[in-house]
This record gives structure tokens, sequence and C-alpha cells, in this order.
């Protein structure tokens, strides 16, 4: 049941070359998601000439799908008297999401065809960021004055209904001020008796709701916590400009957890889906903060460097140097992935820095510990059962071992942990702290904490 | 307007000994998601209180909350009285997850009071995975005789639709087989006329479903695709089981994010809030992967351990060990975190490996060539500088540096990219191939190629 038939997009092209009733049928029975996904993988003319076959309404609902891709190069494709209605049916938000990928030049010759009402609300919603609530807000929300009663609502989405994002938020406008007054939904329109005002529908909590400038992140947020299908956007005097739908908040929150995943990883956030992303930009993506990194761990070879004269005299110790340094880089990552997540779903903020230290810091040393065991346990069996010899010394290179992953998997957490905060102040997203950000970070330290370590406990003996 | 005023812990018990009329009407003016937060700083004993002073359509709601934590401490404390009609006004899917947290004697106190309808129905939801359809949905869904028409549609909803999860998504049932008929929205309900068989409102696509043992992230995949409010979880026959609404798929959205983030981070997904977990939970959940993380890391000492004899002879060679293996343990999670996430939005399938293969190879091979150029920079201008003494072959180490470069960050690549689909084919979670995990599998093969490309370079002058 789940997976439904989609045709492969070369049947598409065929069907529409033979009967175009036979077309119709075909598409007709499917949904306008799965057209966009078999659109998709036509090239752009010929999923122009789809789209132009199609009905005009399902036409409208698969360019209204936030999956279609390459909208902007289907729709240069259509001759202005089919793209002008097409565009006008749109819905605010899609229709703005048209217009960012549109070429200049194209945006002037539709903006031209489009009727002054909509070319101006255009224009406003442009002007707010992508990711904001304004940059993501449809203006087809459901207004009702506030003096009707529960029949004026009913009869009304029963005439224009069809028309607007969602029918099931209802939102009271304040015939004075023009304020948002009350939010209440279709379900509670629907129970109370015909002739209840508006204003006594429902329960009468203060609204919830963002600012056109809030971040989509809060936004999801927002509708995640108090389980809303949209909330409003307010301006300054607390008119509604716009509504946020879930809908679109969940595309949101799948995008930005593609590009928190991403970022993790240690690289610019990819927004083409992969196979389709071009090989240069897939490098120049990557190779950005592989430099940086890169550059960044160049410091260990002069940390080493420091240390040459211990590793001639004791060679034994640069066996460890790639299972230190890694355990201080592995505590590391894990704290951060942790802090970074508590940072995104708000249950850790900026003034908590203090209680994660408290923390990570007897639970680095716990880490530590366990590791070191291992460490020092690893040595020792080896050199009894004679599969390496680490010299005449070896219960204190095992000591130094065990003493360094001390050190460096309780620095790895500390410093794991602390960097999502420090990102933060200064304003960076601490999401920012890669798995691979953190390791560099913790490399060259873990190198330094080591070599002195050794430096401690082998003076005399083999430095 | 975002931020509402939620009143500290403290405040809830206070408000309670003083005037228990101020207490409601501070509640009331304050969101079910709002009280419960509050809940969750106030121990279980106060929460319980709170809890009987609050109205009970509130306490419903509250309780009805997916963010209340230990909900079931809270429930064991309230007396059966109080308990009873508060579990059984609960919505099916938030009774199923207090009864996955109650202790087996509590279960057996609370069955008891409720009534049998409610007992069956739970043991039934109950049976099924947490994390599946059946698990997340819920049995208050709004199912419509096929024989009725738009008007009759409206007049149930008006007197049940209190009840119900969601009444948004109309279910029409065939009355003949039971079967899910057709799915269609209130809204087309309200738009059509009064007298229209409810078989003829709306598009009659056939229905998106999922069957119950449907994983979560297919379950959101298919919503967020749809942009549906809820999904119908049908059995063998097509019988309508449940639904799951989009508010639950947005919280397991949430909390998939957080199992991956950790997970991706190299450790054991933490259910709790990070700084509700407890210290020994912690240390046990990242021990776990870290020790297993450290035997892996093992076998670079072993490796090592075979090229003390080179390192003896050219110690310079130690120091460009950190360089290069945590080069391709970078170029290695970058690769990961690409394919991981795509594996995860359905842009790339098991069956996609070679033409991931096909992409990484000549990707690894050019950010390998930056790197290793930049690596033979560094060498070359830190011996022109007088910064630091190579010796006099330091030309030939420039050209191992890079030359090992290109080869780890080439393997790094390739074998990060590949890692998801092993994992996969051998049935385990793609998103298990951690930036820690890829950068050991990387470190140990690192150490090898560095000192192969060193053996074939530097024959004859340093080694």
């Amino acid at each position: 049941m789940t997976n439904r038939p989609t045709p492969p997009p070369g049947e598409f092209l065929y069907l529409l070359a033979g009967d175009a009733d036979e077309f119709v049928a075909t598409c007709a029975d499917l949904l306008p998601a799965d057209i966009a996904e078999s659109l998709n993988d036509l090239p752009p003319d010929g999923a122009a000439r789809v789209l132009t076959a199609l009905p005009f309404h399902l036409a409208v609902q698969v360019l209204d799908e936030s999956m279609l891709e390459r909208r902007d190069e289907v729709i240069e494709r259509l001759p202005d008297a089919v793209a002008a209605p097409l565009v006008q049916a749109l819905s605010a938000d899609q229709q703005v999401r048209l217009f960012r990928l549109i070429k200049e030049g194209d945006r002037a010759r539709l903006l031209h065809v489009l009727d002054a009402g909509t070319r101006e609300q255009l224009a406003r919603l442009l002007s707010y960021p992508p990711q904001s609530a304004g940059g993501l807000m449809t203006t087809e929300y459901l207004g009702i004055p506030s003096s009707w009663t529960a029949l004026d609502v009913r009869q009304h989405i029963a005439r224009v209904g069809r028309a607007k994002e969602t029918v099931y938020a209802v939102y009271i406008i304040d015939e004075a001020t023009q304020r948002l007054a009350r939010v209440t939904s279709l379900r509670e329109v629907i129970i109370a008796d015909s002739g209840t005002p508006v204003m006594e529908i429902g329960e009468g909590r203060k609204p919830v709701s963002v600012r056109p400038l809030t971040d989509r992140e809060e936004v999801a947020r927002l509708i995640a916590r108090y389980n809303l299908l949209a909330i409003p956007v307010l301006d300054d005097d607390g008119r509604v400009l716009g509504i946020v739908t879930v809908d679109d908040v969940i595309d949101a929150l799948i995008s930005e957890q593609t590009e928190d995943v991403q970022k993790f990883g240690g690289m610019a956030a990819v927004e083409e889906p992969y196979l389709d992303a071009g090989f240069w930009q897939l490098v120049y993506k990557r190779a950005g903060w592989l430099c940086v990194l890169f550059l960044g761990e160049m410091l260990t070879a002069t940390a080493m460097g420091y240390f040459e004269h211990e590793i001639s005299r004791a060679v034994v110790l640069a066996l460890f140097i790639p299972l230190i340094i890694s355990s201080g880089g592995n505590s590391g990552s894990q704290a951060t992935s942790l802090v970074i997540r508590a940072m995104a779903v708000r249950e850790v903020s900026l003034a908590d820095w203090w209680r994660v230290a408290v923390r990570e810091i007897p639970t680095g040393l716990t880490l530590g510990l366990i590791l070191g065991v291992i460490g020092l346990a690893r040595v020792e069996l080896w050199q009894a059962l004679g599969w390496y010899n680490y010299g005449p010394h070896h219960l204190l290179v095992g000591i130094t071992v065990a003493a360094s992953l001390v050190g460096v998997v309780l620095f790895g957490s500390f410093a794991g942990s602390m960097l999502p905060f420090l990102l933060r102040r200064i304003g960076f997203d601490p999401a920012s702290a890669s798995a691979p950000f953190v390791a560099t970070l913790v490399d060259v330290t873990g190198l330094i904490i080591y070599f002195t370590v050794a430096y401690l406990v082998l003076r005399g003996t083999l430095l």
C-alpha cells in the first residue's frame, strides 16, 4: 500500500506522444508529489511539456510541491500564456520560492504578466530572508472579523476555503485595530452552536505567534511544542502578516537536519541531492573545511618537531601516538555531539556552560581511567606474551600510556563540550563544531600531554 | 510575543498553597505544553499535587503533552480515584506511551480501574514496537460510513469532534467490507454541498497508507512527502487500525535527529535530556563505543610496531603521522556524512553504491592532490625559511608526505562513502558509521599507506 506506482519518466513523454485522454487519466490517479518526482527525472523541456499537458488544477498542484526541483528552468521554458496563470495560481510561499530561483531577466518577464496585487505582495515577501518566518510564510490564511458567528465562518469557508493554504486554523481579527485577537480551530467552529460569536469559541489563551525575522528553527520548535497546524507571523503592531504551516516546517526540519549532519561531518552544507550535485561543487564544499582542518593539523607536525629528540631516544613512544590522540578526538566528538544536540532542542542554553563542565570533568576522568586501564593492560599483556618487546622499562611505558590517556580523554571531553558554547558565544552556529574540528583541536593538545607525561615518567630511564 | 511567561515551578506550589481560584485562573491562561514543562522541574510529588488541583480538562491536556517527563512517576503518586478518569480520558497513543513507562505492579493496578474496552485496545497497541506506525498510532480517528453525505459528516463532527485526535482527515469506510474506501479532508467536506455523498467528495485517488510495522522514519517521510495531517495504518485486509498524526511525526523526527547526531558523534543514543541523564548512564553510553574504537585503534600500535625500524632510522617520518592519518579521517567523515544523509532522505539506495563510488574516487583524488600540494609546500617552505631542518633529503620527505596524502584522502573518501552501504547491507543502521568509527578505520590503513610510500620513495636514501 505504501509504495505507489510512479510511472518511469520516459513513460510520461510516451503517454504524452500518444493518447492525450489516456495521459490525463493516468495523471489524475497520481498524487502531485509523485508527478513532481517524475518531472525531476525529465529534462526541463520534457517537464515543461508534461506540465502544459496536465489539467490546469493538477499542474498548479505539481508546481506547488516543494519537492519539485529546477522549477525555475521549467517555468522559463513555458510560453507566457501558460506560465502566467500557473504562477498566479500558486500559493504565495511557493511563488516566493520560485522567484528566488528565477534569473533576473526572466523575473522581470514573469512579474510583468502577474497582476498588480500579486506583484506587490511578492516583492514584500521576497524582502524577508529565506530561512526566516517571513520567508517561509504564506499570506493565504483565514482571517475572520471578530464580530462574526460560527455559522458565518462555516459559510465563509465553504465559499473561499479552496483558496486558503489551511482552513483549520482560524485567525480572528479585531475589526477596530486589525490586530490578531484570537486563534481558534475549525474543529471548535464546527462544534460550536451556529449563533456563537467567534470571540467566544474555544479557549481564549493568548495566541502563540512569531515575528517575520524569527528563524525557521524557532518556528519549527514552537509548532512542535504546541502541536500547531500553523503559526501566525505578526508585525510590530500585532497584525497578521501571514502564517507558516506545519508542512513547510517539516520540510525545513528535514533541510536543517541535512545541514547539521553535513556540518558535523566537517563540510559546508550541500543543498542539492548528493547524486545531483556537480563534481566541482562537491570538491569545493569539501576542500574548504578539509584545508582549514589540514592547516590546523599542521600544528601537530610543529609540536612533534619539538619532541623529535625524545622520539629518537625512545622510538617506542611513537608507537602509541595515533592511539592516544585519537582517543582524545573520539571522546571529544562524543561530548560535542551531545552538547550540540542539547542546544538545538533547547535543553541547554549558553548560561548552562558550567553545569555541562561540571558533568564533563568527572565523566571524562572516568572514561579516561577506563581506557587507561585497557591501555596499560595492552602493553603489559603484549610484553608478557612476548608479542612485542617494549624494552626493559615496559612498565614505565605502560604507565605513560595510561596516564596520558586519562589526561587526553579528560581534555577531549572537556574541550569538546565547551567548544559549542564558545562558538555560540562568539556568534557562530554551535553545529560548526564538527567531529573533525574537535579531533584536530584535541590532537595537538594530546601530543603535548603525551610527551609531557612521558618526560615526567621516563626521565632518567628512557629519556 | 514568542516567549510566553511560564511561572517558575516554585510558584506553582506557592499558588496552590494559597488561593485555589487564583491558581486555576493562572493556569487557564497557560498552554498545556508550558504547564507540562513547569511540572518537569517539580519533584513528582509536587507535580502530582498540581495535576490534582488543575481543572480536569486541563489536567488531561497536560498529561497528553508528549513533552511531559516522568509521567509514570506522577501517575503512580495519584490516588486511583484521580488517576483512573485521567488515564481513561487520555488519547490512545498517550495511554500507550504512559503504560510503556509504568512499572509492572502499577500497570496491573491502573489497568484494573480502566474500562474493558480501553484495556483491550491498550493491550493491542502495546503489542506493536514503540518506533513503528502501530506503536505511534491513535485509534481516535474519524471513520465515516460510505453511505453518508457531507451534511451527515458535519453533524457527526459537531457531536463527536472533541473526542477525536484529528477531525481534519476524514476516513470513509466501505460498509460492506469495513475497508478504507477513500480519504478526504474536512476542508472538502465543508466546501461540498450538503447533499453530496461522501464518496464523491474531493479527489478520488488511492489513499496513502502504512502498515502497523512500518518504521516511524518511513511514516515521517510519507507525511512530509504528501503534506498530510495524518496517515492511516491499515491491516492486511485494508481495514483502518488507527492513524498517525503529523504532530507525533514531528516529535519522532526530532528524536530521530537527536539519535542520529549522537550516533554520528560515536556513542549510543541517550534518550533523556543531557542534563537529566545520570552520571553512570552517560559513562555507560559513551564507554561502550569508546572502548570499541580504542580496541580498533590499538591496531595502529600494532601497525606502527612493524615500522619501528623505519622510524628509528628516519625519525622525521614520525612528525607527519598525525597530520596524514587525520586527513584520511576527515575526508572519510565528510563522505560518510554525505552518504548517510542521502540514504536517510532516500536520495540514494543500496543499489546506488557504485554510482557513489564512481563519484567519490575522482573527488577523493582531487581533494588528496589539493592537500598533497599544501603538504609539500609546507615541508619545502619550512626548510627554505630555516624554521625546521628536515635533513638533506627534505624534498624526498616532502614528496613522501604529498603522495601519502593523495593515497590516504582517496582511501578515506572511498572507505567513508562505502561504509554506510556495507553496514546497511549486513543489516545495521547506516547511521552507525560515526565519524570516529570512520577515522579509526582509516587510521590503520593510513599508516600502512604512509610507510609503504615512504619505503618506495626513501629506499636507498633515508631508509
